[in-house]
């Protein structure tokens, strides 16, 4: 029997895909479960298309309605009850790639994610990062140009009415309108605090007191269901506790899931790519793990992000305690103080900003992290072509070489006479060297060029990830000029104006601050990480020295 | 009027381009100077083409009859006065790439040398030498995979009468076969005496007792005929005598064709090659004094090429002498101890050598040289393609990979923050680092790829002198056998077979001295190009080293 529901609400679709809804249309449902809360069904004219949950109510045999909209917690009604609510932001099509697909998982399904199977299909709408960085071993590396796309560039901020009507728009998803308007709400415990300081540079975040790391070590496949379902399974210790816990690739996922649904101007570390096949293959596993210790390496550096319940729950669960694990990932799934509320537990200097300079610094941001992405993936192209070389070419030049004083070795050896023999083993020494130096070059990029691109992997995470953040922060200081001239035009109380001013002025200080962070984890990683990759070349080209010594003094004997 | 000659014995034609000639038949000749021994004319039967000059006289107006045989020297009529004498062994077609053309050139013709035209077409027959090695310099690396014509290989030997009838045999055109028969006299003076003694590893030449060496120097561009002609000079300043002397590549031609007449199985270096085009650009000209460097060497490491006349007149006589230039030179074209009177200067040890070891010996020489000819034109193969993939690929590669770290630092230049500046200039020095490195890979060659190269040059001509070198032995080899034949046969004198075992001895001295003489230099030779080539490999790694270490000091600034 076809389901079937009662709109709330007028809802006039305007994009492809969707359906008009008037107020206590009746319509039939495909099914009951929403994708992200939208609907698909049929209207009384017959026509089938999408609309969102939070806009109709179904009709049961009790005849008790229920509300679909299980994006409550980010679309708190506060300030305006009278209005509609604002349709889901996440739009089923097209899949947004910046924002990663955030369906909350029950614990039944949690056997059925992605990573328990042998071959799959890519999740719809998922599976959007690190697009430009193949992940299939030093062997095949494969040339990037193309940026990540960005679909949040793309999206234009309406600034002519309070409410902007682009749903897809990240300021509207992110929830920094509703906040910026006004219509956030929750309790904010004190433990929630979150601290933006004045530092040397300008806001900042209050640095952890409690500084911690964690390691990842010892992957190790494990099969359940006697066997039937295989998985990788890594040894997480967090120096604050000293305890172990295991995770898996699918617990890094959900985790991220849940930091990209609470933090709106936060740049949260993307994951390391999901893959169809090889996933149980050695350098795989390898490449993953570093992926892995790159994104906790930046999750335990965020004063903000380190800190946050559901990250704490991930590093200290014990993972045989079932239980606590549910509990724990029930509580965060539930977390009110997500989206728009997320910007009510942020603590401001009393000193508000000048928004004219933090317009101009943002644009000066904007510009750097565009110039960024292009060298970043210029240098992760180049980087990927000069390791192809290494594996290929450079070998086999230095290898010929090596394979040709050994040849002409042979013809010596035909001559048997004593003053000769010496020469002989020093040529066929030779060619040996060269052809362990040709070996040499192959081995290299594992040791420096891999590791400089997994950070510029992670790297261009981030960037993906700026002009969400950038819009947000652009989106309500839009809405503070939009307020100013509703005061001119006698539409607006200057109180109200004020509360837009304030929050603008919260939400710039997390932009700001989360840009100086991103600054300094930027120096630090680069710095860290051309150190390394010049020591190993050092020790690389010492290496061939030391070969080519030794052959050199096999000519004096 | 027509030049006419009446044959003075009958000859058959056995080639094509060849006409037969009847004894007292007149035919009209074309032109009376020969090539190489052959005349170009028509007989009565109207067949036009090639007849030996030494087997017609010339019908002058006054009827005096004259001998265009200007090979008399190296054909005397020796011991077999009623026997016709031998057709000329030097063919003018096809030229044998081995026998460089020696052409005596008349002192009138000197500044007409081919060495003077600013552009030439090759001369005939010319030009067979280093075909593998183009001197384009190194911006321009042939891959040679291909070995140096042999067309002495190809000379099958007719051992079945005493006389062989394949005329273009070397070991009938070096003299072999003649002073093997008993029919090579002159006068050897006891300054020409050259002494094969028993050294440590069998027969050895004689060392020189007043061993030197020569340097080449300032090739300087010199122009005559009021700039007319231009030509290059170098200086060359033997040890022994400390007088500077200025010598012409085309000098170095003219000896050289002299050392290939005169001395039958002795291995006369190749001079560097001829080239048409671009004869005074750096890299050639620094190419060629290297090839001419290497040439001089392997003279004045020879103890009996060091020692002979012509080489001492050409590395003694004052530059600004020219009449005793001319006298030498005429005296040197008129020497009549080569070919085959050059076995007469040859004294051995007493004892003789076990011919079948000899045979042994020689036939291990043979397979050693091919082999060693393989590798040589592989291993220069390969280097050719190493030098040109170091100054086109690797380059790039390192350049590229500089010139991306260079716009990551311009990138990170937006960031004007103080503690961003650091960095910034150290990637962007590791850029520059790196673009360094990859000029560094395109300079190399010249400094160790290059100079193996040129060994492997002056090589593949000594491999290319051999197979006539043991082609002159076998058939001496063959002598013996046959005549053991026909004293069983009764056909020959006991006497006459000692006296063919007596030469063919003296004939298997000089081959045995000549290969250990080629084994020892060669020793030497690969010993000491192989330490240079390692010693500057070495010292180009340090170098890159040594800037990758300035780049890493770069970030603790």
């Amino acid at each position: 029997m076809a389901l079937r529901a009662r709109g709330l609400y007028d809802f006039n679709s305007e994009n492809p895909g969707e359906i008009s809804l008037k107020e206590h249309e009746i319509v039939s449902l495909c099914s009951e479960k929403d994708i992200d809360g939208w609907l698909e069904g049929t209207n009384s004219r017959g026509e089938r298309g999408l609309f969102p949950a939070s806009y109709i109510e179904i009709l049961r045999n009790d005849n008790v309605s229920s509300s679909f909209n299980n994006n409550s917690s980010r679309y708190p009604s506060g300030g305006s009850e009278t209005s509609n609510p604002p349709p889901p932001s996440f739009a089923p099509y097209p899949a947004l790639p910046q924002t990663h697909p955030g369906t909350p998982a029950s614990d039944d399904d949690w056997d059925d994610e992605w990573d328990d199977h042998s071959s799959v299909t890519d999740e719809p709408g998922g599976g959007g990062h690190y697009t430009n960085y193949e992940g299939n071993g030093p062997s095949t590396y494969s040339i990037s140009t193309a940026s990540m796309p960005r679909g949040a560039q793309h999206a234009k901020s309406s600034a002519t009415v309070s409410r902007n009507l682009n749903r897809f728009s990240t300021f509207v998803k992110s929830g920094g309108e509703a906040f910026v308007l006004g219509e956030a709400s929750g309790f904010v415990k004190d433990g929630d605090k979150i601290f933006v300081v004045m530092g040397q540079y300008g806001p900042e975040w209050q640095e952890n007191p409690y500084p911690f790391s964690c390691t990842i070590d010892d992957p190790t496949k494990q099969t359940k269901f006697k066997g039937m379902k295989s998985y990788i399974s890594y040894k997480l210790t967090p120096t604050h506790t000293q305890n172990q816990a295991n995770r898996r690739y699918k617990h890094f996922d959900w985790l991220y899931a849940r930091l990209v649904e609470k933090f709106p101007v936060i740049s949260v570390p993307h994951i390391p790519e999901k893959q169809a096949t090889g996933r149980f293959e050695e350098d795989f596993i390898s490449k993953r793990r570093r992926g892995l210790i790159w994104w906790m390496n930046h999750m335990t550096s965020h004063p903000v992000l380190a800190r946050c319940d559901v990250f704490q729950h991930f590093l200290t669960c014990p993972s045989t305690d079932e239980k606590l694990w549910k509990q724990g990932k029930r509580k965060a799934e539930k977390d009110e103080m997500v989206g728009a509320n997320f910007f009510l537990t942020i603590s401001t200097p009393a000193a508000p900003l000048d928004l004219q300079d933090v317009e101009s610094k943002i644009d000066g941001f904007k510009t750097f992290s565009r110039k960024m992405d292009d060298s970043v993936v210029q240098v992760n192209a180049t980087l990927s072509e000069f390791a192809r070389k290494q594996i290929a070419g450079f070998k086999k030049e230095y290898q010929r070489v090596g394979q040709s004083f050994k040849y002409l070795s042979q013809a010596f050896d035909l001559d048997q006479q004593s003053f000769s023999a010496g020469l002989n083993h020093a040529i066929a020494y030779t060619g040996e060297a060269y052809e362990t130096i040709g070996d040499y070059f192959a081995e290299q990029p594992k040791q420096d060029v891999d590791l400089v691109m997994d950070l510029l992997a992670l790297y261009q995470g981030h960037l993906a990830n700026y002009p969400d953040i950038i819009h947000v922060q652009k989106g309500a200081l839009t809405k503070v000029k939009d307020s100013k001239k509703h005061i001119e035009e006698g539409k607006m109380e200057s109180q109200q104006a004020d509360g837009v001013r304030e929050r603008c002025n919260i939400i710039s200080f997390a932009t700001m601050a989360e840009i100086q962070h991103f600054h300094q984890i930027r120096v630090r990683d680069f710095k860290g990480q051309m150190q390394h990759f010049l020591q190993q070349q050092i020790s690389f080209f010492q290496k061939i020295t030391g070969k080519l010594e030794e052959a050199l003094q096999k000519y004096d004997t």
